[in-house]
């Protein structure tokens, strides 16, 4: 059995999860903002955290939690990010674990936490804990479209995607839930994300592997060029399916490998794809740079350049922009040897406008996503990155009245 | 007498200067598109160009001539920046200084050049040339008005202004023009600044004050975070004055260096308040850094970021964006240790929350122009800059449709 989607799959399609969303009033109008996921046993966990020096204290909590290699729950709450709240926000999370555990029947250590919202607010704890007692009585094995609903904030829909593969001959799933949608900018993107697998991955090789798949999905988005103090993915992997134990050296681990990096990159996708007020998403290939480190200079200095990005809300294949930014990137350019493509046609050849019509362009341009290349021909280093348009929506969006 | 404000200054306040500005058809809707700024004679030049990699034809070519210390003239276009342009773009600046200088009778090496505008189209030159011999019949000593209008592209108002201050006894004035208003960040703001003065300074002199001077003036504003292909700084001084020749070691060489930057400033202050679409100027100040490189990053990750603006332009005393972007920027901060005021009101104490109310911190955040003090309490660097908000009025007025 090769790679395959699961329909409708999510965070609950893998064996022995089980999860739900419920409104505990932390959002105002009733809507679901907490979710809790369980696993029936104990999974390993691979995380990774915001570089963010400012860190929510969920992300501290929990960064001490996973480091133990196993769990048993994560419990998330939207509509308060628990950061910049200080001891008490520490107090706070850890409560948070505290009452999850013992509603589930679990240590404190086995629970991880998750916060998203507005920053600086202290957790209406009343309300956290009468929530988690909601959701221990609504936990589903069919839970994860509830749990995917109850952690969005200005994301237009939930997200979640589950594949099916076989290892050893047994069906394994991998499956997760995630919510962008504004301040996403690697490292890492502004969004929460739980995968769950029934695979029986071995812990440190399921850290390593978490680590480096996010480093080419979630860290490959770039909405608005903002990294957040929540920033979160936990990868567990409890074994339910009975497949064999794997680890790195595993002749199957590359399977399990591919399988995630599919899982991440399509909610990754889905991230990009509904930025806040975007209209736009464009595949952004920096190639031929001195070296990646260059190549990756050059992408984000374009994924955070205003009049770039509005360009393309404008459907204005302004070329110009980009050599104006490229140049003042940190990574080295020669203007006469650039060269830029906008879905494989040539607009800039050696620094200078080609010969394909800028009517062409401007099609290309117009589509809701399409890809730009940038030659540097400098070298091998190469670097890409998803980003959104800038819009008068998201400014309305974030403009905070 | 000390340095005083000159009612309606401009580039053509100081004795022995002329300057023109006309429409060659360059802008559509027969709006002016071309200046020219002449000193009767030679005059010792300092000179600053944008840091960006790409630099448009006219910047390189500027950069040679003023290389040699003294100038006749600047002749200066809008509606086209003359970069991305390759040899033909080097042809064509040059052919700009040629015709300037046969017009005016002076050697070609005697005229510097500037343009702004859309990056990566070829100068009309024969629109050019004609432009010039209508300047030239135009030149008039009182013709900067019409030479600052002439420079102007997404700018609301003409920028100039003039001082007059004293050295050795005799009158002498500083005064210029410059033009904004997009793809505005340090090194160097996105603009055109034509200072004259006729103070007798020697031309090394003059040199290292100006960059010192754009230093703490046209480097501290930020609109969007681009570097331009065009920035240019020129400070003419042609010694018309008559008064006593002044050089560093002067003891009124210091008052020179006041009248400059209050001058510079000045011009800087007007383009960051006719920054486009913006609502709001806010006096950004990074204190108590580790050093002030690390208040530096501080300042500049604030400057870019859109959620940081945004908020702003909705009247929001979001410090929670504050403390997440300096947080990501590459500056050391210990969260616990942060201070953050508005306009002297404290919003943050030690990462925490204060005790003053939102609605006295919105009230400040609502004004037209606000400061911002961060205190990271980490040791003495320290960074201002003048930033705008992020608006919708931005993005449509960059979308180019």
């Amino acid at each position: 059995m090769d790679i395959q989607w699961i329909k409708n799959g999510g965070v609950t399609s893998a064996q022995g999860y089980c999860a739900a969303g419920v409104a505990a009033g932390i959002k105002k109008k009733g809507k679901k903002d907490m979710a809790l996921v369980v696993s029936a046993k104990h999974a390993a966990v691979g995380a990774t955290f915001t570089t963010n020096q400012v860190k929510a204290a969920c992300v501290k909590l929990s960064a001490q939690h996973s480091k133990r290699g196993k769990t048993r729950a994560v419990i998330l709450n939207s509509g308060n990010a628990n950061a910049c709240t200080g001891l008490r926000g520490i107090r706070d999370a850890k409560q948070t674990a505290e009452e999850t555990a013992k509603a589930i029947g679990c240590r404190t250590q086995d629970v991880l936490v998750c916060s998203t919202g507005r920053i600086g607010v202290p957790l209406p704890m009343p309300r956290i804990k009468s929530g988690i007692k909601k959701l221990v009585r609504k936990l589903d094995a069919n839970g994860g479209k509830g749990a995917a609903k109850a952690i969005m904030t200005t994301d237009t829909y939930a997200k979640e995607c589950a594949v099916e593969l076989e290892i050893g001959g047994k069906r394994v799933v991998v499956g997760g839930m995630a919510k962008g949608a504004g301040m996403i900018h690697p490292n890492m993107a502004t969004m929460l994300c739980v995968i769950t697998t029934d695979a029986n991955v071995e812990s440190a090789s399921l850290r390593r592997v978490t680590a480096d798949v996010v480093e080419t999905t979630f860290n490959r988005i770039s909405v608005d060029g903002d990294t957040s103090t929540n920033d979160t993915v936990f990868v567990l992997a409890n074994g339910a399916s009975t497949s064999s134990a794997i680890s790195r050296s595993h002749p199957e681990f590359d399977k399990f490998r591919t399988a995630l990096h599919l899982v991440l990159s399509k909610l990754s996708r889905m991230i990009i794809e509904d930025g806040e007020g975007i209209t736009k998403v464009v595949d952004l290939t920096i190639s031929g740079a001195a070296n990646d480190a260059d190549a990756k200079r050059a992408a984000e200095a374009i994924a955070r350049s205003p009049l770039v990005k509005t360009s393309w809300c404008g459907n204005d294949p302004n070329w110009g922009r980009l050599m104006d930014t490229i140049g003042y990137s940190q990574a080295k350019v020669r203007e006469e040897l650039v060269d830029i493509y906008y879905n494989g046609l040539l607009a800039v050849k050696g620094g200078l406008v080609s010969k394909t019509p800028f009517s062409r362009l401007k099609k290309e341009v117009s589509k809701p996503t399409f890809a730009i290349n940038i030659d540097l021909h400098l070298g091998k280093g190469c670097y890409s990155l998803w980003v959104n348009d800038l819009t008068e929506n998201y400014v309305t969006l974030n403009k905070g009245e």
